[in-house]
Parts: C-alpha cells; sequence; structure tokens
C-alpha cells in the first residue's frame, strides 16, 4: 500500500495503473475509519483493480459552529485497516495542497441542497460538490464510492455527475450499523454511555415509520409526528429535522407515494446525527 | 474529418484515441469560425495528435436581453474551414443535448469574475465555467485552447482549472486581427459598413495607451479618460467599461505598474465589442 501526501506524485503513480489499462476506485473519506468505510472500500475492491482511498477532513464544508477541529483522528489505525481492506493507495493531503490561499473556485448544485441538511447547513453541499470534484480530477477514477447514510449528500453528487458529465460511475452502498440499529459514523465517538443509548431512537423511529407505511399509512405528518413524539422522549435529543421528502427532488411531500426518503438530523447531546431509509410505496386503489 | 451530436457516440470514439496513447486537443467555439479560431486549431493541430472542436452556442452564457438568438451560424462554412486547418473530429450538441430539463448544477469562479464584463454580464461567467466544464468531461483533453481576445475569460478558466485541479493545460493564444486592427470576432458581421469604420477605434486607442504608457505615463486615469475621448469622438460608439487592471487579480489599479491588462468594452451600434491590451510595466526609480 502506498501513502501520497502530494498531489503531482499520487497523479504520477496512478498514471502508470493508467497506461496499464487498471480500472481505479476511489473512496473519499474524513478518515477516522469505521465499518461504513470498510464496506465502501470492499465494494471498491471487488469493482476496480486499483483502489485509492482519501482521508481528508474538508475545512469548506463546516460551518462556522461545527466540529472541524475536534473532528477525530486516527492515522495508524486508519492506515491499518485500510490495508486489511485491500487499499492500493491512500492520498492524505494538507490544506494548504488542497486549497490555494486565493482559492474562489466552488461548484454549486442548486434546488437539491436547499432542503434538509441544506437548511441547517447552508454552505456544506457546496464545500461537498468543491472537494469532490477536485478528488475526481486528481484521481480520475473509474468509479467513486459514497455510503447511504448521507443521503443527500448521495443524490447531490449523482446530480453534479451527470449535470457536469463528469465521466465517473457513483456507486452508493447501503448503509452499516450497529447491532443495536445506529447507523455508523465517526462523530458517534462523541456520545457518551447515556447518549449512546439514546441515539438508538433514529433508527428505531424510522423502523417504526417503515412499519405504519407499510400498514396503509399515507399522511407524511401522521408517520413525522409519530417520529418526533419517540425522539422527544429522549431526554439528550433536540430534532434539527424530521422530513419525508421525494427521492429525486428532495422536496418535502405530504402524501406518501413513490420513491420516498424519510431523512432525520437528531443532535443527542452536542452531537449531530443523521440516518435515513429509503421506500418505494406504491398504493394499489 | 468526423462530426458528432450525441455525447456517448463521441466518448466511444474518443476512447479509440486515447488507447493508442494520442493526445487530445479541444478548441471549444461558438461557430462561425473566423481566423482567430483557426489560429486555435492550428496551434491545436501542431501540440496534439487529435484536435476536437467543439460548435455550441451556449445559452446559459447569454444574458436575457443578450443576442443569443440572433448568434450567427454557417455550419457548412465552419465544417469546411476546420476541415481544411486540420480538425480532426467536430462535436456539434443541441441544447437538450448539453443540459437536462432540471439542470442544476453550476461552476462559479468568485472575485475574478466581478469586474469588467462580469460586471455588465452578471451570469456570464458562470455560464461559461459551467459549460467548459462539462466539454472538458466530455472530451478530456490534454490540452484546451482559448483566445486572448477574451481576456477575462482565459484567466477565469486558468483559474477554475487549477483550483479544481482539472488535469488539462490551458493554452490561450494571441489577438488575430484584420489589418486595420479590429479583432477578430463572430460578432462583427453585425457591423454596417459605418460601424465598421468606427469599430477600429478600440484597437487604436490601446495602441495609443500602450504608446503613452511606455512615454512614461503612470496614471491609470490619465489614461482611461484618453481612451475615453478617443472613443467617444466616434458617433456609433457607446462605451460599456473602459479599465486598467492587475492581470492577475482583474481589480482596477490607479498606478500602472507590473502585470496590467487594459480591457475595453463599447458598443458600436448595437453590437458589443471587446478589445484589450497586456502590458509589463517595470519602472525603475
Amino acid at each position: 500500500m502506498k501513502i501520497f501526501n502530494d498531489i503531482n506524485e499520487l497523479r504520477k503513480h496512478l498514471e502508470i495503473y493508467r497506461t496499464e489499462g487498471k480500472t481505479i476506485g476511489l473512496v473519499p473519506t474524513m478518515g477516522y475509519l469505521h465499518k461504513g468505510h470498510i464496506s465502501l472500500v470492499q465494494k471498491s475492491v471487488k469493482d476496480n483493480d486499483i483502489t485509492v482511498l482519501s482521508i481528508y477532513v474538508n475545512p469548506t464544508q463546516f460551518g462556522p459552529t461545527e466540529d472541524l477541529d475536534k473532528y477525530p483522528k486516527d492515522l495508524e489505525n486508519d492506515k491499518k485497516l485500510a490495508k486489511e481492506a485491500g487499499v492500493d493507495v491512500i492520498f492524505i493531503p494538507t490544506n494548504s495542497v488542497m486549497y490555494l490561499d486565493n482559492h474562489a473556485t466552488y461548484v454549486n448544485v442548486d434546488n437539491l441542497t436547499d432542503n434538509l441538511c441544506g437548511k441547517s447547513r447552508p454552505t456544506h453541499f457546496r464545500g461537498v460538490t468543491t472537494i469532490v470534484t477536485k478528488l475526481f480530477n486528481i484521481v480520475q477514477p473509474n468509479g467513486a464510492y459514497f455510503g447511504q447514510k448521507d443521503a443527500q449528500q448521495a443524490i447531490v453528487i449523482k446530480k453534479m455527475v451527470k449535470d457536469l458529465n463528469m465521466p465517473i460511475d457513483i456507486i452508493i452502498c447501503p448503509i452499516v450499523r450497529e447491532n443495536d440499529g445506529l447507523a455508523l459514523s465517526s462523530r458517534n465517538t462523541y456520545l457518551n454511555t447515556e447518549e449512546r443509548n439514546q441515539a438508538t431512537i433514529l433508527y428505531e423511529s424510522l423502523q417504526k415509520s417503515k412499519e405504519c407505511i407499510k400498514n396503509g399509512e399515507q399522511s407524511a405528518t401522521i408517520i413525522k409526528d409519530m417520529i418526533k413524539e419517540m425522539i422527544e422522549e429522549k431526554p439528550s435529543a433536540t430534532i434539527d429535522y424530521i422530513s419525508i421528502v421525494n427521492e429525486d427532488t428532495l422536496e418535502d411531500i405530504d402524501y406518501i407515494q413513490g420513491n420516498i426518503l424519510i431523512a432525520l438530523a437528531v443532535k443527542i447531546g452536542q452531537t449531530r446525527l443523521i440516518d435515513n431509509l429509503r421506500m418505494e410505496v406504491n398504493l394499489i386503489c
């Protein structure tokens, strides 16, 4: 496994693979790897000759009051897990490598970034789409792997790739969960024991919603109220949003039908967690 | 010479060249080719194994009151000139090929697009950087060729490529002029005889400025006032802007020193023309 911090050296190395006709998969991460990241790596290793893992905590996707400075890091463990999972190349740039002092170019996806996390984190997706574009241009992968846990991110990136004709396949992998249902996230490490116990409410309320919809509930308001009630029972929980949206437009829906996404953002103590559930609901009248 | 309207067919064709290890040059144009465009093609043909010319009048870079609908077209002549100049592939997409109905992704270069043409055409550069990104992703050229006549465009595209790590060399070619100095532009075809005669004032005032600066004039205001006076003598002329800027920042300067750009936009009758002059001014005290 090779490790690069420099863009030109990485490119030179990847060029060797490319001239050999090898396919390259990219797994962009912010490090502090968990089994969710590893599932992306495993899928890339399966699909491609070469897998590149990037580890970069991208400042432009954090708001001024967010956890940029305390985002967890464990580079040695990341390297160990990456190697075990079959990563060929790790790219670990510094901020000065990734952003020129007078950086001025941003990629924006309109509309899809207005709702959900885009509402509470107004500059977040501009940061994500910009850094992902940069990583795509640096690595020039055949495919790039993202997790369904960041549902809006997945949809926004797919839209960007389509709108800008990026020659890259975007592969979205399922959410990986703890045994009790909590979606894996590097931020779970912030939770204390009590908060960790309460955090399962996101998954539990999504499962309960699924059950209700399967039993015929068609009102988004009724489902959202039920989720709200369940979450508010947890003393550490503060709701950021509970949304039920059309999965193509990410616009709120009243009536549950078609490809829907139930998406939650909840602060447990000081830790903002997200989770979601996709459903295809076809009502037969 | 091959002609493509479809993105996938073009890509399939270019992939053949790429696997043969051939280099590809891209010359993006809006058609109605003149010797300025041809000079870009000739440079690309000299630098690369394969030259791709794109012809596309991109609606997103026109303002609502601009000349999108009447932009001149002569596809048969374009094909003839392209073939003579050594173009290997022409890409001529339609609007529905280039923009999905719900297109939502734009590339923005901040700061450099605030002044000069960005001031009078506020959404112009967003359209340019977005379409150029799309063409880069479709063609994946080794190099792309643009003219110095669109000085701000050249600087903005170079900045975008640098900021987003696009793996493409940007080559800026000199302005090609008529014998009397008028910079070649597809829009010159709009000018009637009287306007055509008056249109040389852009070049003449730039030449006069160069002379004054060479003779030691250091005040941007004095140079700009002189240009203004010269242009205002022409009855068909309406000044959009006369600017002297730092070539790196495109910010107005008062004192003429370093790498400067004198840039003009003037309406001659109904036709908006631009021209510019770059100078490196090193004063010895």
